[in-house]
């Protein structure tokens, strides 16, 4: 079936550093059509409240993911070969009206969710996650695996503004998008704004997993009670750059020091495998923050990981059909 | 009469990487109170339609000023001997609610006005610029001497936005704020949206000098004909960074090749001396687009050069008086 | 006519960091068919031999076009209305062998070529340009510009290597690419392998015009003689952008202090209106020596000016047609 | 009794992009009056043998601890209810005179020490710690916990030379400023000079951890060890930066691999919890060669971390007055 | 008999910045007539792929050798007490053509070999170790030590192209260089062409320890394994910078996160204490991608803890004889 | 008689990027024994009052000298033909302790005077240019041209201190090393501590050419001024690299903007051609405020100026002699 699937360009007959930067060097495709997973940039950072720069999140990323080859060397799988997937491009945006922005960002991903195709997204800062759950989440909500330094669940900031990257989660649950009890926050860390800072999530039953617990208990523990806390429903995930820890990743708005390095992110990421996913998104890439491309590489190997889980269950999926 | 005016640290006496970072290295004062002139941030780029980044302007402009000395060394002015000049530190601002931020602005030099004193800010993006002249122009419409790769007079942006910052002077003379006729834009260039892109601006009477009629007139004899257009009326000065080579002021959000340089720059801005200046701006330094420091340091050399033209002003101002 | 002819992505309305990075946000297309113009890129930087980078020029200079507009502001020149142009991608090329490269690369060319559009690309480093002559000088020697900080017309480097980036223009001549008598290179500047360096060149009739020169007469008279030496005929532009001074333009392997403003190569530039072009190229944009991007800016710059100078050529070839 | 107390700027109000640079956005004040807590800088680096660059570790440490908020998130501390804490600037000096220098920190700190509050400095070379330990120990040897790469404790250099950043801890002994039986220094690891480098400080009897045992052993354990050294009894905690691993604090002047992650360095920090300080500092920070204030970052988390210790102690001994 | 051998300059008398920048700050030599140990550079990445810039490599690890000092100080070794080593300058190399670069290559390293000294070599790209292991297993095929990230073990690259930095230990094993059955490669990693992208390689016996088995199993248990397969006989080592976290060594041309921290890889490389090298080598180190110089001092400290590991073995073998 | 001189290493056989980084790629050799001209680095800046870093001046020109060929472009010299001339290493310095480095500068330079050779010092802080014309002015004061930003002929600073980069001419005036009648200063610009700063130099009969001036006249006839005014006696030349414009040379101190263009240095250090110079020196280019080594190229260049105008002298000597 393999080759009515889109390949990305071969590296050892292309050089990396030739030719468009689409994502992970995929066909550009117009829309989701025939899609199972689309893959989509959301260049906007309109909800940032200290340094922007996550609007050019995609671009960066896209020219990064020129380094990823074609199959996981752990899991053995060619996601190319057993899903179709292509760069949709970028959704439209605002960067000056964050309201329209917003809608615009729920039109984009809604596109691509009606033509049945999985998103994974790259943003954009975290309050771009808002818009894309409202629309994978149309059926009612979902559960969350979400990792990240920060809880993003505060109320208000400048005054009553209720939308910035700093409150998503709780508008997605005060909208009814996610289901509290089915959501986990893993590699919460630095300073808050007060001792209280994260009554009100925990009073919602979101498990919240300090980044000090995580280092106690291991990646794997610790992402078998994320695995049974959103069972076999449908899930998002979403994994803000600045979980990694900022030496790895130092391209973000909001960088903390302590955070996950790249190889837990990976066994935390491999530890997905086998849920059921609606989409996943990797947001808070700020690349006027980074150095050398080094956080855009580290987006877009997340993004691949991200990518090989969302095409074995693609697979899955196929094989229970052709069963 | 010095020894009533704030005075800046000496840097023979201490170091000038030592201490707080003050515009200038002068005393942070709570209000304008008393100040002849005040330096004021205006950390913000709302408006920003490409590469966000001025809202750390103010920041890295104050620490930049710490190169500055105390005399001119061609005027032979020393500032602070004859006007009393503090840092009144930033207005408050909304990074995430554009209109609540042009308000806020407005209040924070509206403050600085009402108490007699000249603001002399560093923004910040070019819109903020618009809600500085709805508070320096309470009295009727000003002049404008505006240093610029752009006209900034665009219409609207992204669906009808009309508030960008490529915008605010259609909308300043639009609210009366400008007197097209007193308007004088110096050093515009680069590619345009389309071949009439300045015709409405042309229509309502601003006098556009583009860079090519500067490099063949030269510094004096432009700004001969800009001094003429704005004559002995109240008249403000903006100065965006981008006026400047990228090449000597990379840390902006629209750089354009072909710009001044900081020798020609100086050239312009001090025949800026002797006008009735109501205040002035130096605008679009974008810290995270910068290299080491280079962008601010001729930021805050422009802000050196505009706080001697005041100071100036205010000394004949008081000279004036005590004949 | 206009409704035929590609047209850039419009920045009012999509965001300059949005989407993909194509040259100056044109169309990709899958090759040259129907085209006026093709920009095309030429990743490859095998005849380098000191600093090597060259080979993401193009992906870079693709990534900063964004920055351009769709008018020239001094023509009034409006290319994408008068010129069919697209975005051909880059040619096949092979980083580890050197011969084979070159033969790629005139395949590449003479596929844009053969259908009619003239070529501008973007290297690459100056070897490049000698695949390029083979392609577009079929029917016999061209003329040449040739801005440039070297006369890159040596013979043998490294034992009796006769390919490098600096000896593209005597292999050129010598094999009858060239017509020696139309050649004239401006702004060759810099320390020098022997006293007679030159010799070979200026036998062969090459117009070699020293910075020092340029500085003394200006670019208005340096272009007279210039586009006097070429005349009507067939003549092909390169611009080597460490023509441009280090400190606009410090992405480049080969740098040489006291070089063209970007202002002048701009005057440069226009000055080119009115030949009879077959072609153009800027190379030796080496993104990895690079500052923030200043560089791949000036590369897209640059190529806005070729393109505009393409497409009035272009205009005129239609309005003799039409008449 | 909160509303005695200094408090930081709100930056759920106040961006952290906006205002005066000062540490954690607390008021600059004239002097440690009625303050239980002083920051303080120093900056000066006079003492420095390789890479200088330190003087200018407060300035950026002040700008990065715009990032800290205001409660610890272990802990639950609030510091800024808990005791009265604000920037006092920096201690003066000398940058030309290295005896001078040391004289101006002594009395910079001692005029700290003199009104009761603890300082908590940011460095500055590591030499500054001697004319610090001069000011806490007047009352007699204190203890010392000393996270480095480097002993220091070396005799001369460059001839004779006593003063450098090498040998601040053998004259802090031979001056009767820490008592060798209570000094433990942890981290240590590098080529060194000879194997016989540190026998000098084995023979006072400090306790030296290298690196490796630090991994073999575990923060929990090496730490249980470090305060049986100490005890109840005053003691002084200096924070080397460099011994962060360089790819987490890269801008510092004698970079070794294999450094503590920040992770490990948050653990080691708190677990000086309950012991009895007589002042902390983090030194060594040199900006110069930081990236993208990835170390100043570091540096202001280590001083929050440092500051909510401090804090608690305090709250103890109010406690403890209290009842 | 230390007096017979080279010496460093003394970092105590004579500072880090000061004096030509040599490995290790030894003496440049002409050969390698009387030494043990050369250092010896080889600047050429002509099997680059996709990013070069490792002809660089040489050239600034020497600079930032300058950091290390003269003992180890966990072994306790004075390497240039035990044997005699100095820098013997860099081979011979050709940029532009491959086949000439490896016979350039090969000859140098040669001329090391015969003069009886063990070469301890700077790349470089990875293809560079295929000529160096020409020279030293000119009596037989070696084992092999490989840390990397990479396999390198492909087959061809554009077209038929056998000579890449992917490809060196396929063409090794296939000219008999190296015994497959004696080697191990440390640390593999990443994205591969396909699943079946290393199946030749383990097919002749070469055992790949991938990242993820390091993890779960440990530097010392890895190590003993592999000290087991290359046995008493003649090994070399090739340390790929790669291998190191691309936080640590960002300066490469093929990074991929996950992994070693560089204390692993201190522990790895400790553990070669012992064995019966015939050289060793760091490569892939490139500057143009790296961060202030973080990545040669990963380079450099590898190359001393190389060095240390050489020494001590010569130690030995004079013990040996002497006894 | 080109045969007996040192020659650089020939970079069409031996690419740039290889082998030691020495001055030129000339040989290191012991002592000036021999030479006519002797490159000496001065890696040392104890005199400077606020961003330090010239100490890593001479490390950086070295390496970047890489990129300067062996002959003159416009003189049409062939510098290692007509003179002998090495690279002697660096002067033996104290990077913390003030007098006892101004001590040791002294004598090195003194070394190179006494055998004859002409010194072309690389700097080190303008406070090296002292101990500079202790050594070569033993014989009784010589005339000064003096490119600069700054006219280092202040008193004091903090405190009573005599001896910083800001005051090395008055205290050479003071010591009768200079004659201030045959003294011009180049360049000065930038604000200053009061009005009057200048008036003790202008008092000595010091002739200072502020760059406004220079501007207005141009380099020609400045130069015929300055060559006048120290007339054909003993004379030494200073280029302090901030008298360039810090969009060129940002690697410095103390950058001011509107600075020399490196073509105008150019100009300016051409026209010394024919002067009795008694030995030369660049000063102030501290990489780490460098961009890619930008200002270390330009260091490089104004050397290879400098070296060939002192090589002309020599030559001129001979053919004097000769005859």
């Amino acid at each position: 079936m393999t080759d009515k699937f889109h390949q990305p360009v071969d590296a050892a007959q292309v050089p990396r550093f030739a030719g468009h930067a689409t994502f992970m060097r995929l066909p550009a495709v117009a829309d989701a059509e025939g899609l199972d997973i689309a893959l989509v940039g959301i260049p906007w950072d309109g909800g940032t409240t200290n340094r922007a720069g996550a609007r050019h999140g995609p671009r960066e990323v896209r020219n990064y993911s020129s380094l990823m080859r074609s199959a996981h060397h752990m899991f053995g799988t060619e996601p190319y070969k057993v899903a179709n997937i292509a760069d949709v491009g970028d959704v439209a945006v605002n960067p000056i009206d964050l309201m329209d922005g917003l809608r615009l960002i729920e039109n984009g991903i809604s596109a691509i969710v009606e033509k049945g195709a999985l998103p994974l997204a790259v943003g954009g800062d975290h309050l771009t996650t808002l818009p894309v759950l409202r629309a994978v989440a149309k059926n009612g909500p979902v559960g969350l695996i979400h990792f990240d330094a920060h809880s993003d669940t505060n109320d208000t900031y400048f005054g009553d503004n209720r939308y910035t990257h700093g409150t998503p989660f709780r508008r997605a649950i005060e909208e009814g998008l996610l289901d509290p009890a089915r959501m986990v926050q893993i590699g919460i860390r630095g300073s808050v704004y007060g001792s209280d800072e994260h009554a009100w999530a925990l009073k919602q039953g979101v498990r919240i997993i300090y980044m000090e617990e995580f280092v106690a208990r291991g990646a794997l523990e610790v992402m078998e009670e994320a695995r049974a806390i959103v069972g076999g429903h449908a899930t998002y995930v979403t994994f803000d750059i600045d979980s990694i820890d900022p030496s790895m990743a130092p391209g973000t708005g909001t960088p903390e020091i302590g955070g996950f390095t790249t190889r837990e992110a990976q066994q935390l990421l491999r530890m997905l495998d086998g849920l059921n996913l609606v989409g996943a998104d990797v947001v808070e890439v700020a690349p006027p923050f980074d150095l050398n491309g080094m956080t855009s590489i580290v987006g877009a190997t997340v993004m691949f990981e991200l990518l090989c889980i969302l095409a074995r269950q693609i697979e899955r999926q196929k094989n229970r059909i052709a069963r």
